[in-house]
């Protein structure tokens, strides 16, 4: 049983952070929360969302799996307003999530959840933690797209670099320790990323203004943010590229 | 004869008409009032307009007729401002319509008025009369686009429902007698309609705020609406598709 | 040696000028100034810029010439914010321009500039001079567009007229003299344009409000103005259509 109000803003949120991935998702609903977990077709990037029960208006709950199509999901709410609640129930029966929004209601038939695998979020030691500004992450990835397709990051114990280098231009941004929320790093470190996964990563974070990265030498990078006036939480996972050299 | 000064926007209200159903159309002129019918070439769809000679800051005419390429006269408005009058004067001689607008004067070219039809209105009976916002009427479009290509207009006693319903998904915006202008239906009534030719409908209605709409079961809908400041006003039917039951 | 601060802006009114001629353009630099000619592939319009060194923040050179791919130039701009500072520093031994703006750092190979030549701006009488807002050339522009490819420029010792006939329809722009910032001629003069290159001329101008324009009769157009805040000059020369008659 599922039944739940929301703000149409949390459920944008939600779908900027899983449509770069994938196009259907399995929602994980306990009556504490709703939780997913969804890995690109390339396996090169993953999320791991989490809302309590209090980022909903109303909530009501009791275990079950909704197999979502992320786009029907788009489709509902792009006559959404600011402000504007949303109404969900499921119809268990029909296996039909049913939304209410304004004076529409839209009936909408699930995905079956049988054949959806469930990602294991990899245990991973990164050391390195950045508090960064999402806007400094944009610029960089808008001034990277022209050069490369591939993005190193380093962190250092004094500042954070982005470095694109093309075959003959390069360009980076640099961070020194006081343009940066927080540093911690013991030693420096740097990993290689796909300039595209990286900047879906970032473009997917909507408006929130700062997120935390997690680094290691090759490693994946993983950045974590809340969401959801922070009744919710997102970790995205990026693998490393193999460096050349 | 025919000579007027118009504001750019009241030109621009039949654009957003005419256009939908048609590239030419014929103007009926005489001393009182600009006409228009246009049929789509499917013949599904009609619209009849009527402009006032007050619907014009200056006005001066008698009977003649100027067979009007749609495309032409939105070209010399694109570079209209808000407040901005246009000048229309008819060169009989050469059957062109000289547009002055700031210090641009264009001069077009008139399509020939013969081949050209005087599409009739059909007298109907449709006694089910809905009045409504333009805007609920839009979301409404929005949010059916996805689910199938034709909607349904039921209208009873206690509210107004337009119903989209697809192989798997479908949609309704509900309207209760107390969020419409006003309801007069003695029964129960519904209709079919394309949906690409309906939504094309109420989006060229314009800043129009609410519409009447007349209704009867399996029977064309006919929209009505006054422009140009109530000087001119609009009827546009729309025939209705079979339901397959 | 160059070295130079200068604001996002006044690069920006440098590309709009010559992006509309060439892709790449040579830079003349001496210790006062900096200053570019670019001709069309088609050498049909030839541009002729100067920046003093008074039109950037800072500004320390010798004589030296760069080779600018423009589009990568535009590419590092995208990012810029108004009120940003651009800093500019040629690499003379690796024959790079290191760009940083904000956080970034580009570095940008540059042309060879030995295979670019260097035009010559004829020496032209071109008695008539009109100075005349930007907006209003822009309306006739647009309204130009759809009736033929080319514009007659006129100008009598009463009024400037922009005219545009096709073969059917026809436009014309008419500025009497009190609605001209100035209008010197001792006669009427007309010359044609294409129209693609006059509106590409018209459209590169940016927001300087005013433009002075020369002309003579079946001669070229030459367009005055100044950029960066009157501390630059362009001039663009666009060479006239044979007329038909």
């Amino acid at each position: 049983m599922f039944k739940a109000k929301v703000k149409a803003e949390v459920i944008k949120e939600v779908i900027n952070v899983v449509s770069t991935l994938v196009d259907e998702v399995k929602l994980k609903i306990t009556k504490d929360k709703v939780t997913l977990k969804a890995v690109d077709p390339a396996h090169v990037a993953m999320v791991d969302l989490e809302l309590k029960s209090s980022a909903f208006d109303e909530y009501s709950a009791t275990d079950c799996e909704l197999g979502l199509d992320i786009d029907k999901l788009k489709d509902v709410l792009k006559v959404s307003k600011p402000g504007d609640v949303v109404s969900l129930t499921h119809d268990d029966g029909k296996n039909m999530l049913i939304v209410q929004l304004q004076n529409i209601t839209r009936k909408m038939s699930l995905v079956d959840t049988a054949g959806m695998t469930d990602p294991k979020v990899p245990n991973l030691n990164l050391p390195v933690k950045v508090v960064i500004k999402t806007s400094e992450l944009l610029q960089g990835i808008k001034s990277a797209e022209s050069i490369s397709d591939h993005v190193a990051l380093v962190a250092s114990p004094t500042e954070f670099e982005m470095i694109c280098e093309g075959d003959t231009d390069s360009m980076s941004l640099r961070l020194p320790k006081d343009m940066l929320d927080s540093l911690e790093a013991g030693s420096t470190v740097r990993s290689l990323f796909s300039l595209e996964y990286f900047g879906n990563m970032i473009k997917s974070i909507g408006s929130t203004e700062k997120v935390l990265l997690k680094l290691a030498s090759d490693y994946p990078v993983m950045m974590e943010y809340n969401i959801a006036n922070n009744e919710g939480h997102v970790k995205y996972l990026l693998a490393p590229r193999i460096e050349n050299e």
